[in-house]
Formats: C-alpha cells, sequence, structure tokens
C-alpha cells in the first residue's frame, strides 16, 4: 500500500560509524519495506555488509570526505562539499531519497541542511528538536541550538512546527506547549520570554504557560520551546551532570563490592538505568524548519538507534508534516524573515 | 586577636528552619567566637534552645512574619517589612551585625538584600553566585539568576567580583575565570557573550575564554560568568536531572534487592554520592555586588550546612572582600548605572 521510500543514510556519521551505522540500515531492511542510499566510504562500508543477502535494497554511494565531530561546522561544511551528510541532503533536496539520517556533528548537519535542503519558505529560523527522557515518558525541546538569538516570532514557529509535528509523528492530540522560563508567573524571565507569552497565549496553540526545568521533567508539557542558546546550554548541562553522577555512582558501588559482583551488580542496576534515558527506542528528531526530512540521531547512537531512526523517518515522511508546516504556517504569515 | 563579630541569622529561612538553623548556631557557638543573633518566631527558637549554656552568646529578635518558599519575591517584600530575612538585613546594614546568613527564598533575598542593605556603588548589578560540585572539587556559576536581561559590561563585572571573592575568601590564587558559552571557539554563542569575550579578555583577569558545561563540570575553571537566565535553567536543570537520575537508580536498587540488604547497600552507596554533592560542606555562596555580606545557604541547609556557613561569614568579614571591590570596581568605573 505505501509507496517505496528511499532513505539516504550518512553512513559516517556518529562515534560508532560506519559499523552501527551499516548495521542498523540492515536490521531496517529486514524490518521494513524501505530501500537504502549508504553515503560513506565504500571500502569500510562494505566490510560490514559484505555478501549480505538484504544487500540487492541497500544502493552504496561512495565519498572520501566526512565532516567529524570535532570539525568546526562553519569551515567544515565550506571544505567538504563532497561530505557524506552533505551529499545526503543533496540526494534528499533532489527527491532521489524521501528523507536523511545522521548521527554526524550536529551543527554542520544543521548548515548542510540549510544549504543543500533549505528551509520551508515562511519559516524564519529552523531549529534543532531533542527528546528528552522525563518521568512520563518523552519531550521535546526546542530550539536546542541552532539559533543563538532569537526574537519572539521565531519562539512562536518552534511552538508551531514542535506542535504539528507531534500531532502528526509522534501522534499526540492537542501537544501540550511551554515556554521554558526561570518561574512559572507571567511576567517572569527575560525580555524574550515576556514578550513570547502572550503571543503564545494568543497561538491557537494548546499553551500551558511558563514552565521551569522541574516540570519539564515531571512531563508537564510535550513541547518546551526557548531559544537555542538557553536550549543548548540546557541540554549538555543535562547530559554533563548525568554522566558525572553515573560515574560517581558507579565509583561507589565498585567501591564496596568485590569485583566481579560489582560488576554484574553494576550491570544489572545501569541496565535499568539506561532503558530509561536511552534515546536509542526513539531513533532521532527533527531538524524542524528545513525543507525536507532532516532526521538526526544521537552521536551515540548504535544499529537499534538507526533503525528506528529508519522508522521514524518513514513515519514523518507518510505524516506529510512538512506539508502541514508549509500549510500552517508557511501559508498564514509572510515572511519579512 | 580577631575582633568579636556579631551574625544576623534568619531562623525562619529553608526547608528546615527552624530547627536546623538554630542547632547550626549552637553548633557555631561552640566551634567559633563569634556572637550571633537569631531573627525569627520566639516560642519556636526557644522549643530548640531551651536552657542551652551557650544561650548568652545568642540574641534573641522576635518576628511573627517570614517569607516562605512559595512566596512571590517581590511582593512579599514588599508587605512583609518585618520578614525574619528583612529585619536580618537591616541590623547588616545598621551595623549591628558583621554579616546575614539565610536559608530562606533565593529571590525574596536579593529583594531584601538591595532593599535594606544596598548595593556597592559601581556595581550595576549584583548576581546570585552558586558553588557546583565539579569533578576537582567546587566551582562557582555567576549569575545563578539575579539578572535575566544582562549586558557585557555586567557579565565583566560579575567575573571581577568572582576572581575578588574567590582569590580572598576562597584563597585561590589567581582564579580562572571562564565565559559560558556553546562551543569553545571565540565568535560562538549568543550575542551577549560574543561581546562579552573582548571584554574579558582584556579585563587583565585570569580569562581562559569560553566554556561549556561540560568544561566546567571538569573543573577547567574556578568562575564562570553567564547572564542570570541562562545560569538558573542551567542550574535547574542541573538539580532536576540529578533528582531524576537519583530516583531512578534507588528504584532500580530497590527491584534487585530484598528490602533490608537494599536498604543498606543504597544508603552505603548514596552516602558516597551525598558526600561528593552536598552543599553543606560550603556552608552556601554570596550575593555579590551588596554591600554587605550576605551569605546564601541552600534551602535543604541543614545544621551542619549552616555552622559552616557561619564560619564562610566570618571568613568573607575577616578577608575585607567587599572593600577589595569597592576599591577594584567602584574606585575604577564611574557608574552610569
Amino acid at each position: 500500500m505505501s509507496q517505496k521510500i528511499k532513505i539516504a543514510v550518512d553512513a559516517m556519521g556518529g562515534d560508532f560509524a560506519p559499523v552501527e551505522i551499516v548495521k542498523g540500515v540492515i536490521q531496517a531492511v529486514r524490518e521494513t519495506d524501505a530501500e537504502f542510499i549508504l553515503v560513506g566510504d565504500e571500502k569500510r562500508i562494505m566490510e560490514e555488509l559484505k555478501d549480505n543477502p538484504l544487500r540487492s535494497r541497500i544502493e552504496i554511494i561512495h565519498t572520501s570526505e566526512f565532516i567529524s565531530m570535532q570539525d568546526s561546522p562553519t569551515s567544515a561544511v565550506k571544505k567538504k562539499k563532497d561530505a557524506s551528510m552533505a551529499i545526503a541532503a543533496r540526494l534528499t533536496r533532489e527527491g532521489k531519497a524521501s528523507a536523511m539520517i545522521s548521527a554526524g556533528n550536529t551543527g554542520a548537519l544543521m548548515e548542510v541542511a540549510l544549504l543543500y535542503i533549505g528551509r520551508i519558505q515562511g519559516i524564519k529560523r529552523p531549529a534543532i528538536s531533542t527528546l528528552w527522557p522525563v518521568k512520563t515518558g518523552r519531550a521535546m525541546l526546542i530550539d536546542s541550538g541552532a539559533n543563538a538569538d532569537c526574537r519572539p516570532e521565531h519562539l512562536l514557529q518552534f511552538a508551531q512546527m514542535g506542535s504539528i509535528y507531534c500531532e502528526k509523528v509522534l501522534e499526540i492530540s492537542k501537544p501540550r506547549i511551554g515556554l521554558l522560563n526561570i518561574g512559572e508567573e507571567p511576567g517572569k524571565g527575560n525580555n524574550l520570554v515576556v514578550n513570547t507569552y502572550e503571543i503564545l497565549r494568543q497561538s491557537g496553540l494548546n499553551f500551558c504557560g511558563n514552565i521551569e526545568m522541574s516540570d519539564f521533567i515531571e512531563g508537564s508539557v510535550d513541547v518546551a520551546v526557548c531559544d537555542g542558546f538557553v536550549g543548548n546550554i540546557s541540554l549538555k548541562t543535562g547530559e554533563t551532570v548525568a554522566s558525572f553522577l553515573t560515574q560517581i555512582l558507579k565509583d561507589a558501588i565498585r567501591k564496596k563490592f568485590v569485583a566481579k559482583i560489582g560488576a554484574l551488580f553494576l550491570k544489572s542496576v545501569f541496565n535499568e538505568l539506561k532503558k530509561k534515558l536511552d534515546p536509542s527506542e526513539y531513533g532521532g528528531a527533527p531538524f524542524l524548519g528545513v525543507d525536507g526530512i532532516c532526521i538526526k540521531s544521537h552521536g551515540k547512537a548504535n544499529a537499534y538507534a538507526i533503525k528506528n531512526a529508519v522508522k521514524l523517518a518513514m513515519k514523518a515522511y507518510e505524516s506529510q508534516y512538512i506539508n502541514k508546516i508549509k500549510d500552517h504556517i508557511g501559508g498564514v504569515q509572510k515572511s519579512k524573515n
């Protein structure tokens, strides 16, 4: 019934590329009816693919260039025009792929997406969305780092795009939208959020008002919006504190036990933690406002995460959320930029 | 040799007031030669003090008003002119106390400090400093929430005050100053930090450049500066993620063990965690830029934390860091705001 979807996957992006990326695509071939283009170093990709019988649904486009996690986004994107993620983006732009997936350098991927895929007309600032583990499941933070300085109309669009994405792709009805702030009362916060509050209140969205990070982690909203500077600092604070804490606890548990029992115990407890916090289950999150499906997977994405990113990309494609954004935002508001 | 110091303590501030506050002051009477004024509900204070023989060094000033953690700062400060923290601030202003300590509502305490103690001439924006547990010990984040919108000259003053405080009170020579950002390269970040970078570079401070939250937690600087919106969101993200994670792990450990062994094990492991993260050891951190010593203890401060806050207040008084700020900043820069 559904059309054959072709997905371009950046084989070279992420800490465990290309091994886990290729493995993930093989799993996706098994579990979906999509076709794939793996973009990257052919020799290294073939080391994983070998003579896998599922190979027929995987095309390889060779390139020797790729952008690493350490590369500075702007200069890397300028210099490496044939980087794997750049080729994947052009395939998406040209309609040779229905969607692209990368676990690579986030900043570079956003630049690549804007340069080669472009933004939706009427969207002033495409944004990075991230899915956070929260007490009730997952919730989205937009913008997580694309736009360091924002105006209220940008935050409004983040909220609108997040709402459409949650409704169409994550199947959440009437997504609850919050404005990330340092207090709950209207009037709290910096000029940006004070001026955004009223605009969101009148937006027709299911706006729940100001929220603090504690409300967000409680699961009180589906989408929290903020400027990309605040979002990125918050994201990195969360990741850093989580890994610091985990390390302290691992050390403490190790100290209390003789080696083998300690290791066993550690494994069982931290598996529980991993289950709750692991981003693999969700595969990734899209760059919203880009005029094509560009799913960013976590830098530590494993095969399972990539397989789930494929499923997410397929769902995103079928949901036509980009057309909905175009109708709803691009159509209504005439952009002055 | 040292003069008798008198410290005004808000007996009603914090989650465990007045019990833990009074207990902490009793401990401080034992371990220091300071004198104390406990401000709060006399009957409740006396329930703790009873006929303690150390009572002679503790004066009580009775008030029935106090500001709770849930009160909205601005209106509470306006309405409750005789709130315990307000009286403590006036005692400090009038020289009847050398310093004040409160574990109460942070926003209200800052308003009280500005209203009754006032700011140092030449300091444009007093700021909230917080001490974070980091891999190498502790590091300071300024501003943690007093000033939602800042200009570069404000961040410069946060850095200058933080540097002086670390040098004089925490005895760190040449304190390392970082600018909290979303990337390390100069030119990264929002307009505020881009414009602050060069000012800090030329400030004569030991400026280490842009830092990300991961660098901060690694212990790469002694002081990180940011606007109060970013600082507060980051602080609350850190606290919320830490408590979320701890809860998940506690649940996991409970599940793996039969009740009693689990509880024992839990206690021993989480004591280790507590030791690393517990703010009690440090007592608190000052509001910088206020023209008097106003130490904010954590809302969950126990007796031990209050005792340490007293020692910190004494050290702060003896170090004369406020005079140093006056000489160094108030004197050099003629304020326009």
